[in-house]
């Protein structure tokens, strides 16, 4: 390919990146960079989450999107700061862009600073936003063949969520083929399965998220 | 944004995507760029052509893939042309990657070169690979949502294809939602809805790529 990305873009990206994480870890803020196909569900991940733990704890939101604002529309109605990122074309997020507009969040009240990328599965898996960890969704509906055709993402994630299990019976995914693929790329992630819109096995995803925002570990 | 795509990358892509398809129309040969999410159903439609048209035309299929091969294994049993370009990375093939495989074609027996591009709504959309025509591919499963947040690949395709459309009754997908934005953005664009697996509205779409294929307009 004769388009790459060059090294000394990559690295002025992971210089802002960790500018970033040092002032995220001193405010004590979990940063997470949710990763996705479009449509495998991060918005109604975090309706699911704002719904559940918008008053335990001060969630924030980062909504990177190509061109409108649809998916930060579908979170006002919860009481959180949410700041859009518009890449006018751009494909991902990248460091600079966040550290511009943390300024826009009282950064002395919030816990917790979900991002949402841009939906691709690639480039987003290659620049460093300064986050916690990375967190990769991917749906029953895309096929089982996703870890291993993009095995970038699903080695750098922290957790995996599986969405739409509920849509699974209607498909030709084969679990056993998506979990052995995984397990090849990324042994011991924790994997949860879901169906955003119906519910199903939320409760294990709102225990490992409540882990991670008061865990010490991720604190500095 | 920081990233950007210059100038001069694009304007060497599309130098080379004219010699590209100067070639293409010397041979009579129509090439279609296949643009979809991960797991929207390029490959399956590529299946489900190969068996119905196969032994009508002369078809040949360039398979984008980030790092493997497994789209181009399900093809291998029909008795077609395919070549791998695997991007190590990148998100979307250019001219320059295409330019150079054509010469792994028997151009003087190809009526038409389907490229599967690598499996993203973005970039692919940028770049021109020298194609008679981009053709867009998206799945219910996805969400209603996809035009407005994509609107360049849905102003630049010649045809949409919304796929899966046997699992629409078990979503949220809301199909007027959907029409106003494609109708908003390409008002005229062909829209097939199809279920690749059970071969609901395949018919529609052997008619409209026959025609294309035996169209002179596209051999210019």
């Amino acid at each position: 390919m004769e388009i790459k990305i060059m090294k000394n873009i990559l690295d002025r990206n992971q210089n802002k990146a960790n500018e970033v994480r040092t002032l995220l870890a001193s405010k004590k803020i979990v940063m997470v960079n949710i990763i996705s196909s479009p449509g495998a569900g991060k918005t109604t991940l975090l309706e699911r989450t704002c719904e559940k733990l918008g008053t335990k704890f001060k969630l924030g939101v980062i909504e990177g999107d190509i061109t409108t604002d649809r998916d930060a529309q579908r979170l006002v109605k919860y009481d959180i700061p949410i700041v859009v990122i518009n890449t006018e074309g751009g494909c991902h997020l990248d460091s600079n862009s966040i550290s511009k507009v943390l300024d826009s969040f009282d950064l002395d009240n919030l816990d917790i600073l979900f991002v949402e990328n841009v939906g691709n599965l690639i480039c987003p898996s290659q620049f460093d936003l300064g986050e916690t960890f990375k967190l990769a969704i991917v749906s029953t509906t895309e096929g089982d063949d996703k870890p291993a055709k993009y095995p970038m993402l699903f080695r750098e994630s922290r957790a995996v969520i599986l969405n739409k299990i509920d849509l699974m019976p209607y498909t030709n995914f084969n679990y056993k083929s998506f979990r052995d693929d995984l397990t090849k790329i990324n042994a011991t992630v924790p994997l949860m399965e879901v169906s955003l819109t119906r519910g199903d096995g939320l409760d294990k995803w709102y225990e490992w998220i409540t882990e991670q925002i008061i865990s010490p570990d991720n604190l500095h």
